[in-house]
Order: C-alpha cells, then structure tokens, then sequence
C-alpha cells in the first residue's frame, strides 16, 4: 500500500476517545498502528484503549529517543460545518482534509513510517509509545508510565503534535500551556417550571450559569479566580525579544486564523503573548433547558457548562483548580446550589533550548527545510510532556508539522501533504544527527 | 368509549406544535376533536395546524359564548424525568399523567364534554374554536381571527387554560402576563477554535451569551432594560388585598411547588406580586460548543440563547423587544457581533371582575364547588387573551381546573381527575346561569 493510502486508512476510523460508542473504533486504530510497525505489540487494560508499544534497541552506545504519538481524536462536532465528511479523508490540492489529519494521526504517521522505513538499520535506539486516550481521559498512560519507567527509559521523548509557526518555517516548541478542564454543575427548582406561572420566583440555574460565568472573565479578558496570577514566570527578555521577531501580523491572524471581527483578551500583552504565556479561562459548551427548534417556556431545573482555564509555568494546577471551585462558590447566586467537577488539572511544561537533543533538533530541521529552525509555544496542552519529565526525567522534543490553519479541534481539520513528507524527511535526518 | 378513555385516546396523541416531525400528530389530534363534537369541521390552512369549528347557535335571545381550546401541547424534554411516558396517559391515584393532561388536552376535553352532552339542548348559543399552535407561533388563529370576526361574534370567550388557587377553591383567572419571546445568536471566530492555541485571543461568543444575559437581570431579579419598568399599572389596592387573603405560604410553595434552596425575585414584592404583576426576565436554553460526554476544548464560532420576559399591565410588548434589542447590542463585548430574533410579542391582560359574565362565572363555579369563588391572576401568557379583545371586542373568561402542582410545561404534567369530571359539570352549570 502507498504511504499516501496508509495515511487514508488510518484517517478513515473515526477513533474518538471521548465518545463511548467510539469505543470499537479506538481498538481498531490501535490495531492498525501495531501492524503497521514491524514487531509492535499491544498494552491493554480494562476499560481503556490499548498503547502500542514497539522497542528496537540495537545501537549499543547510542543515545535513546522515545517515540510518542496518539491515534485517538475529537470528536468532530459541529459535524455540519465541514465541507467534507471527516471520516472520508479528502485531498484538495496540497492538503489532506480529515478529523485527525494532523491532530495527530498524519503526524504519528510521520514517527512511524521514518522508523519503518529504517528498520532494521536504525542508526540509534528507538522505543515507540503510542496511546489512544490524548483526547480524553488518557487513564491508561497515566498509570502505565510510572509502572514501567525502566522499561521505557530514554535520553529524549520526540513529539510530533505540534505546529510550525508558519509554512516554510521550521520549528521546535519550546512550551505548552498546562490546563484545569471540569465542568460546573447548577441545580435549582426539584423540576422544570413554566417560566410564566413561576418566573419571579423561581431560580432560573442557566441564569445563574451565566452569572458564575460573567464573573469569572470580564470583557477585559482578566480572569477572575483568587490567586490566579500569583506567582506566575514570565518569558525571558531573551524569548520575547525572539517572538518579536517571528513573522507576524494580528490583522493577518485576526482574518484568517481567527476570523472575529475583533481580537481579545488582557491589555498590555501581545497576541503571541497572550496566547503563549498568559493563562486564560474560556467556557466550551453549556447545557440546559430547550434547544430545540421553536419557543419553550421553561426555567430548567439544571444546568452545567463545561470550562478550563489554560496554565502557565509559576502556576500550581492543584491550587487553581481550588481557587476556581471557590470562585464558582462564590458566584453561585442564592436559590441555587453549585458543584464543580475537576476532570483535567496538569501543569504547563518549557524546554531549555540549549539541551543537546533540541539543538540537534534544530540542526536536522535546518537540513532538511534549508532555513534556520524557530523556537515558538504553544496555547495548547500536551500533558503528556508534564508526566514523562515527572516519571522518566526526560525532556520532549517538540517537532511539529502542522500549520496554524490547519484547523485543529475543529470542522475541516487537515494536513499539509508537503509538511507529511518533510516531515517524515526530517526525523530520520534528527535520526541520524543524534546517533554523530 | 367512556368519557375517560376518550381522555386517554387524545392523550397518546404527541401533537407537538413546536415540533415538524410531529405534524401528522397534530392534523391527528384535529381531527380527533372534530370527530369528537357534533357537525364540527377543520378549518385548514397550508403549513399550519388546523383550527376545529362548530357552531350551536339555536338559543335566540340568549348569549352566546365562543369556547376556546387548544390540542397541540409541549414538547415532552427533558424526557428522562418523566416517571411514566409522556404520550401514554397513566391514571395513578385520582391523577392522569401525560403530556398535556392539563394544558389544554384535558380541559379543552371539558368544554367539549359539556357541549356534547346537552347537544341539541343547549341553553345558550355556542362557537367552538380548538386550534393547534398555542405552544408554537399561532399563525394560523393569527390571521384567522381578523379574517373571520364576525362568523366568531360572541359575548366572551370561555377558555379552561388557567389553574384552581389551590385544590377544592373555585377560581377565575382575572389577568395574564404578556411575552416577549426571541433568541439572540452570536458569532465570533469564522469556526470553532482549539481554546488552547486560541484561547487569550480569540473571543468566545459563549462567554459573550454568559456577559450578556448577566447583564440583562443580576442577583437581585431585576430586569436591566432601558425604561422596562415605566408605566407599569400596579394591581388596585382592593386586588393585593384579595391576594393577601388567600391561603399562601412562602415556605410551601418553595417545598412543594418550586423545589429550590430558596425564592428568588425582587425586593419588596410578595410571590404572588412577583409572578402575577411584576415583569420578569428568563433564559429558556442555551446552545454551543462541545455538550457531549468528556472533556472538548473548543471555542465555539457561534452561540444561542432562547429568552423572554414576561410583562404586566402597561409595558408595550413592541417597545420592550426594541428595549430590549438595544439592551443586547449593549451588553455585547467586542470581538462579537450579536443580534436578536424576536418570536413573540403579547400584551397582558387585566379582565374586570364586574363584567356579568365574569359574575356569572363566579357563580357557577360556586354552586358546582359549595364554596365562594377566588379571583387570581397567573404569571403565564395566553396571547389569544388579547387577541379576542382586540379583534372580537369581547373578554375572556378564564376558567381554570389546573392544580398549582400540574406541573404544565415540565416533565410528569398531570390532571387531577376530580377536577376534570368538576369542569365539566362547572362549564354545564355555566351555560345554565347564562341562560337565566
């Protein structure tokens, strides 16, 4: 089968983690990855989706990279916004269009063809890790990674899961945003009431949503969580003075990544900034009441939304996540009663750019895109990289392929066909640099 | 069939007006009803539900009342709570529960019964009007009303819609609340955003919807709506006098009817001001983002609100929904563009209690209860209220065998039965007194 072909038929199962029925999707894709590498085996456990695991440590005296990628994606909400089916992976031109083209099949893809395609002349030993719960609970790599330390003992982790700052442009990320994801739940009337013969009276708990919400983030984008900014590092003089000079332009951004009428968030701050190394709170979707078509008139009984707040280095997620259910507390109006539930709380991570294994990183990047390597962050969260400096004592190299339009998390996601090539290019060329 | 199996037969029909696929229930529900009354007929009309018709004018010299009802009901969501399905009415006790067992199956089922069982005898002269959108938009009564004023001529129209104060009191509802009913859609991102890559910079339009319902009403339970409050016509002194005497605790009706950990509303109003004579403001349901299982980090491009307030005597619905337009565009933070769709605007209606055939009324219900009767208004909205006066030039008499615990436009919707075999001989004894 053509590389071209392998990359569709991984994209063609819909392996969403988070969504239950998805649940025979996520073995198949597990199973597709195990034999698509040669010797690869499954870890499976109870209730969760299985890693694939394959070691080939036949380079004596040369340094150890860990591979890690995950077959698993979001779900493709709001599924009528895309302008193909995302389980039918399309090609328009350079791009191929598909839940999971880049997020983060197309990019696992790329960590396992360089190894197949070496394989059995790998110039340095490589242990492969690749997990199928990123997107949702990642329960089973929590457990197993500290279970099996020594097993998967290495001098770096590589992790393709990232972007490139822009087309062309060769980059290592050097910083992900932790995060602190749960869910607010609000109960007020034992039922649904008719908003007529009740309203005046009764509490109304989406109201109360919005008002818990509404004082958790004003308009000028400061959230309001006690302690929130507390203690928080911020980027060297040397890193600002660095993203200053990255190509880059808000209008450009705000028109065809963002495509709001305006811009936010905290003044004083810019856009890479803001998004890099300050910490935020948004709300992704809330519940209750009637949302169907037509007029209801109801006061719902109950109502949640979900919400998360992104970290920076400085801030503790368990202390957040605390300070956030007080706030939550405190908001609550009277005639209602709040609950949070904490589903997500990891810290953010940096890398020191001066460790032999991101400078080498960089080298093979600069060979094989012939222009110098860029040091960027990201907004996002890979909390991963959090647990294996925590259980294995190693940093992540972060060597993204993807493009900021490439429409991450979100309808009509896709992957830059050029970027899938290079991309597969420069990791055995980091193969080879590492093993010098 | 007996009279409560004729009940039930209506019952198992979902005439869901708000809902398309429900259709053919609602043309079904008609034709029940038509099929149910001598020599009535369908008043069709294309995309609308149809309007049932008949006429019994063979009392000359007497009064005549047009008898109003409607068939089509709620949507049953949220479905989980019910204890017994929605559409399979289930007699517990001296209840029957089903959707639309009191609002307005059951009670249109009263005025019907007592037409059918003195038809041709009838003392006085009688227009049935049954129509099928009075929990949707009404469009089609909307344009069949004025087209058709003096085929509906009357002295007051009858409508069993309303409720009882409490069990075993006979009540006539003197006065209704209006509605302005309409959702506001907001837009931010040209689609759905990764929170992570995006989030510090890109607006969230459901943190916008958050900023501004919180806006339009705080904890205190007032409306924040440029001149919401002017003009408003307070209840007479003799009206809060007559409330204040009947049997009401706040303390029960929280326990018992509204089920929260406490009231909320105004400062300075009873209860029964608050949900008869003070204007409110509510959230019905809210859409966006991710609500499925799991954790999805998304800022969503998009985000809804469905609202309405209710209004009292001397607030101009037309006025209102501008108000209240402006109050959003206001309260939109930058970043997003928002705008209001408005689906309903009805005045309140007051009815006075000196009018001889509201007199009458109260004395039917009398003699068929053996105790005096109450006068009460509700907090809810019968737009066609308005609509009779406007167009026919006659008021309504509102009465009512509702139970404050029915649970109208909730899950587990109810009828007492007592009540419904009462109505029946309540509506008898009215045509009687009439008559006199």
């Amino acid at each position: 089968m053509a590389l071209i072909e392998s990359l569709q038929d991984l994209l063609r199962i819909p392996s969403i983690s988070a969504l239950p029925e998805h649940k025979a999707d996520c073995l198949r894709a597990a199973a597709w990855i195990r034999d698509y590498l040669p010797n690869a085996r499954l870890v499976e456990k109870e209730n969760c989706n299985p890693i694939v695991r394959a070691d080939y440590c036949n380079a004596p005296g040369k340094p150890t990279l860990l591979l890690y990628g995950h077959y698993d994606v979001q779900p493709p909400d709001p599924i009528g916004e895309w302008r193909t089916p995302p389980f039918e992976p399309t090609i328009i031109g350079n791009d191929i269009f598909a839940r999971g083209a880049c997020d983060d099949k197309g990019q696992t893809l790329i960590l396992l063809e360089a190894v197949r395609s070496l394989h059995p002349n790998l110039p340095i030993n490589i242990k492969v890790l690749i997990e199928g719960e990123e997107e949702s609970n990642g329960a089973h790599i929590e457990e197993y990674l500290p279970a099996n330390a020594a097993e998967l003992s290495a001098d770096a982790v590589l992790i393709c899961d990232t972007e490139m700052f822009a087309k062309g442009l060769p980059t290592l990320c050097t910083g992900l945003r932790g995060i602190v994801y749960g869910e607010i739940y609000v109960e007020g009337p034992a039922q649904d009431l008719h908003s007529g013969v009740y309203g005046g009276a009764a509490p109304n708990p989406l109201q109360a949503i919005a008002q818990i919400l509404a004082s958790l983030k004003g308009n000028d984008g400061v959230v309001n969580i006690p302690h929130f900014y507390d203690g928080i590092q911020p980027p060297t003089l040397a890193e600002l003075a660095a993203w200053r000079s990255l190509p880059f332009d808000d209008e450009h951004y705000r028109k065809t990544e963002v495509g709001s009428p305006a811009l936010t968030g905290e003044a004083g701050y810019s856009v890479l900034e803001r998004t890099w190394a300050r910490p935020t709170f948004e709300v992704h979707g809330i519940v209750g009441g009637f949302t169907g078509a037509g007029a209801k008139t109801v006061i719902p009984a109950k109502a949640s939304a979900k919400i998360s707040t992104r970290l920076v280095p400085g801030q503790d997620p368990a202390a957040v996540a605390e300070n956030l259910r007080a706030a939550i507390a405190e908001a609550t109006p009277s005639g209602v009663t709040s609950r949070f539930e904490l589903m997500a709380a990891d810290e953010a991570s940096v890398v020191d750019t001066s460790h032999p294994l991101i400078e080498k990183a960089a080298k093979a990047l600069q060979q094989t895109f012939g222009t110098k390597t860029v040091y960027m962050r990201s907004g996002g969260s890979i909390p991963i990289v959090g647990r294996f400096r925590q259980h294995l004592g190693i940093p992540s190299v972060l060597m993204g392929f993807g493009l900021p339009d490439d429409n991450l998390h979100a309808p009509n996601e896709k992957f830059h066909l050029p970027n899938f090539y290079k991309g597969i290019e420069a990791v055995r060329n980091y193969f080879t640099v590492v093993a010098q």
